[in-house]
């Protein structure tokens, strides 16, 4: 809702709102509609289907919060997919790690992609990388016809799992991203707010452990999005060893080592109600 | 401001909007205005002047990272100050050490307690309580005439500092809090959101550390509060050894001892900015 010069989210009860001072685009893609706004205090602001998707100020911490957490536990990442994304902001996360040979950015709308790189000049510096591969296509059977055995890290930086995304938590897919990973291949996704997407949370969680062996909860802060207290989940069928194997080469502005084992611990009404004598 | 059924603080570029039910009470003290709001998803809300003070559901993230890091790594907390804090949910976790034996509450707004105690009767539930000392005082005056080495720990929940509470971040302050405190007493109070009262938080930082041998930054959530991401400082005149010294007895809903550890970690931006190569 845009009122007042102010925005919010209002499709929840709880949202972000800030103060606006232009709109700087506005269009419909196939899929979605697409809006830059130019706010007071964080830069501007992407919102897909009025959805704040990104903001120039605080997009780091979302992108290092689902990069870092898993490519640096990651012995070898090598082979990269990323669903989503198409801002651009995980490609560069992604990219700082020396290994990284290949990435596949799966994401199904390519306006995202055109209008990051005009608006998002910053976050979408790398989408032109020579190591990223941008496949226009639905995750959901982009997944299903993957080649079995060959990921190293997939990444899911998608919307929240509504419309056309709804799949993205389902229990064949979280089955189709196992088959597709290598042998210690690592998952990570965003798994909505703490605070207003419990629900969500939850099928997230129960549907993923039916397909991985080992899944763990990470918890961060994405002052742009609603609550702010942001879940992610992490999976693999080999032992999630925690301890950090390489540092991304290149600044990072919120991931550190410090922060990095904070991201594991948990509140702990989180703890009890969904990770307690749980394997991880 | 209170627009189409929803609540959000204008006063700054960003803040939360939560959609609201009812209004339950409004009133104007000798020192502020005082509201009770009644709100779809986060229970009953507390404004003073048009800020979010507690909602009923998530003031435990507060009060939890304002009591507990201070008092766990204290030896021996037995005399405790808490400048602020009439909603009772400071004395609350306080009470929570077996060792407090005396609390000394300086509110300068009764109206603040008395409206707590009636709307919040969770956050209020040991104002009543026998160890409890409630002091209406100004508490930048009561300080300076406090006993020297007299207290254990001094908490300082206090709203932002402007108005009446604008001198709770000067160097006269900070050096009367010092003065108060037993040779290895611990201050701690909340310091603001570091993303939109970045400036008051550099100062607090700069003054207290002219006042304190020792300085350390906590960063905790509290989805109410504008930026979600809040700050605390931590002070002493002894080496701040962050081990826990004792657990709290009774339920905690955010804290547990991995969260303890993660409070002290930073994000890399406020590392760097202000806690490089100090002392802490």
């Amino acid at each position: 809702m845009l009122t007042n010069g102010w925005f919010f989210e209002d499709d929840m009860p709880f949202a972000v709102a800030i103060k606006i001072k232009d709109s700087l685009y506005s269009g419909k893609s196939k899929y979605q509609k697409i809006e830059i706004l130019d706010s007071v205090t964080m830069g501007k602001v992407m919102l897909l289907d009025d959805k704040v998707m990104i903001s120039e100020r605080d997009e780091f911490y979302y992108h290092e919060s689902i990069v870092h957490p898993a490519l640096s536990i990651h012995p070898n990442p090598e082979k990269i997919m990323i669903i989503g994304g198409g801002d651009g902001g995980t490609v560069r996360e992604v990219l700082k790690y020396k290994t990284v040979e290949e990435i596949e950015l799966v994401e199904i709308d390519e306006e995202v992609i055109n209008v990051s790189k005009k608006y998002f000049p910053e976050t979408a510096s790398e989408l032109n990388n020579p190591k990223l591969k941008i496949k226009l296509n639905d995750a959901i059977q982009y997944i299903k016809n993957a080649k079995e055995s060959s990921y190293d890290v997939i990444l899911c930086d998608s919307t929240d799992p509504e419309g056309f995304a709804a799949g993205l938590i389902s229990k064949e897919f979280y089955k189709n991203v196992s088959k597709a990973l290598k042998e210690n291949g690592i998952y990570i996704c965003q798994s909505g707010s703490l605070l207003i997407q419990e629900k969500e949370f939850k099928t997230s969680l129960e549907n993923i452990r039916t397909a991985f062996k080992y899944v763990d909860g990470l918890v961060s802060i994405v002052p742009m999005y609603p609550g702010c207290v942001w879940s992610f989940l992490i999976a693999s069928n080999k032992l999630l060893d925690k301890k950090i194997k390489h540092m991304p080469n290149g600044k990072t502005k919120y991931w550190n080592e410090e922060i990095h084992e904070k991201l594991f611990a948990k509140p702990q009404w989180l703890k009890e109600k969904y990770f307690a004598l749980r394997k991880v």
